[in-house]
């Protein structure tokens, strides 16, 4: 079987993730969840294929151009999962009356897209959403930002939530929007004075820095913040951000952006938004939406940089080494008693394999304790510990063992 | 965006899970993980899309038939993970110094095959398995034994697992197979009469008579039994099965499937064995290795049938209603404050539905406890709790509300 000169190795922009980092992207997603049910959000999974139909033309020319797309062997034309709004969308229309609104749902699955890996983005990478479907009441905003800002406090990670008013936004250009952006800096006059360098008539000027200063004055914007102060979050949590734009063009309402308040590289960790006019996309109705996408790989990135991953995430607690072959069901034994006591438990598996190369098993994979069992402590029931990291150890009955461990 | 006439549908062979499946779907994988962890074995993720030639030519032709394959944007041949097995096997030739052997890793992803959807077969579908790699020792069999039984038990299941060693297994035809099977009812002359008559010669029947008896004498699954036996575990968990196969022609020595031993049809809920010559199959070399694969979708449905999901999977606990608009801030105050005492709670998030609209929400999404806060309620810092099954209520003060609720 198999040919021998293959040589192993993955595509460009997939991943392995080995144990190490398998387990931390599993500490993120089960904290995730743990917020994401405290504040009744349901779990949604749909497939990694779908039909091309339903994906194109959904996500613009870059897309299209992006997606995964194939002829499977049915002569059907599908398409790797891009988002996991689309989905939404088309679950949705699909299980209408099965489907009580709002719905209120997350979903954590992976996407692909044909993505440039030199720019250090991946062609398979984890969405994790939560979206609200089917109400246009601002508590539905109100309780998201409150979720993701919980959320990212769950993680340890402080954040400050930028957030905007697509309606106060109209088409305004980049080159203003920079400008705008310096109002703290420059000051109101100084503001003006850019904005016609850049060609703008001194009354469309002074329009512009009005709409920026409703902006703070946003009815939307002051009841969250009244919302979350009621809720004891500090005011400070949320910023209004004039020049917040996000580039999708769904978005229809409040649009929001999550940036780490200690690391100023201002790399967003996530966003979402308000978008009434998509999720209907199926059912030629308007359903209104809002949702938020936490950045997983920017967030273990984040994490990583703080080390606000606990020191112990290897989730085996002692190894058993193994004596001799006699001692070996000895060992099996202590070992499922630990276990049965709650204790993540791992037996050495070769009786014949040099107790100094168990010992370095354990290191390698992190496991900071090692029970040994030789003749001696078989004898008088008893269990040698030793603790890896500190390299002490003591010899004490087996029926202190799993107290000792805890 | 979107073309209006587009049918929201799925590809036959894919599925959506909606919450309620998607929960009993994460409480089996809960389980599961925990359980893997308890014995040591730590996560693995591998891409979904693989260099073509890394899976061609490993599954047999039926493999090879089945598979997604395709061309990328980049002209490279792709094919969608097919199982995880050989990614295993790359995994371990590509990582080389970075894992430490005995390698023992879980892994719980979707597998795409274009399988014929009629027969009741899914073409993606999640596999959970476990796998000790780089080990030859008979310690591993039995823990990957012990470790299933034990996860099936958590998960409520009652199982035999029947076990037979390949190295005792020549190659013998369905028909004879079939005759073999009957030995505890027809006896050994019945046995050997009917081998005779499927064209065997009496020597040929009086030696595959015997292997099959050898077999309840093997070696290793003896030492298997007492393994077990020492750990407690009853011997009857084991069945040695001079019949059973496994279609897979990949394993070399122990060979194991699980059946429910209340549900007599005999389906399999998973099944594993021992395959020292795959795992090596890019590095030229001989790779020892024993797994287990646990048949997700099976297990899921015994499960349902036996009724051994919690009546309370909706992991929402209460719902906080809103009475009007005025008092939809002190429903959120409330439900903050509950889920900071680690209760899961939703707030209903349109103050303008009707009481009786919101309480109906609850009850299609199985949320057993509702909170009403009328005007009189927030006058006395008090709320009224419905116990949605029941439908008993009784008004408290706010401060007992976490209390009753626990």
């Amino acid at each position: 079987m198999g040919n021998m000169k293959i040589l192993p190795k993955t595509l460009k922009g997939f991943r392995d993730f080995l144990p190490a980092e398998a387990r931390k992207r599993q500490y993120v997603i089960d904290i995730l969840r743990k917020v994401f049910e405290s504040y009744g959000f349901e779990p949604l999974e749909t497939p990694a294929l779908e039909y091309e139909e339903i994906l194109a033309g959904k996500y613009g020319d870059e897309g299209d151009r992006m997606m995964y797309k194939f002829e499977d062997k049915g002569g059907r034309k599908v398409a790797l999962r891009y988002d996991q709004t689309v989905p939404l969308a088309r679950v949705v229309a699909q299980y209408g009356n099965d489907i009580s609104l709002p719905f209120k749902r997350y979903q954590i699955q992976n996407v692909w897209r044909g993505e440039n890996p030199q720019a250090g983005r991946f062609r398979e990478f984890l969405q994790c959403d939560i979206d609200t479907v089917g109400t246009s009441s601002l508590l539905a905003d109100a309780e998201i930002i409150q979720l993701v800002y919980d959320a990212y406090k769950k993680l340890g990670l402080d954040v400050v939530i930028k957030i905007n008013d697509r309606k106060l936004l109209p088409q305004i250009s980049f080159k203003s929007l920079a400008v705008l952006d310096k109002l703290n800096k420059i000051g109101e006059e100084g503001v003006l004075k850019e904005l016609q360098e850049t060609g703008l008539s001194s009354e469309e000027s002074r329009k512009l820095l009005g709409d920026t200063k409703a902006l703070k004055a946003s009815v939307d914007i002051l009841r969250i913040r009244e919302i979350l102060k009621e809720n004891g979050y500090s005011e400070s949590i949320i910023e209004p951000s004039p020049t917040l734009i996000r580039g999708l063009d769904y978005y229809t309402g409040l649009i929001f952006e999550v940036v780490s308040s200690k690391d100023k590289s201002g790399l967003s960790l996530g966003g979402g938004g308000r978008y009434d006019d998509l999720i209907g996309m199926f059912l030629n109705q308007t359903v209104p939406a809002v949702g938020f996408s936490f950045g997983f790989d920017r967030v273990i990135e984040a994490m990583e940089k703080q080390n606000l991953f606990p020191d112990e995430l290897s989730t085996t607690k002692v190894l058993i080494t193994v004596f001799s072959e006699e001692l070996s069901e000895k060992s099996i034994e202590v070992s499922s008693a630990l276990r049965s006591k709650g204790i993540n438990t791992e037996v050495y598996l070769d009786a014949k394999t040099k107790m100094d190369k168990q010992l370095k098993y354990a290191d390698q994979k992190g496991i900071p304790y090692v029970v040994i069992i030789g003749p001696k402590e078989a004898e008088e029931n008893s269990a040698t510990l030793k603790n890896m990291q500190t390299g002490e150890q003591k010899t004490l009955p087996l029926d202190q063992l799993s107290e000792s461990l805890k």
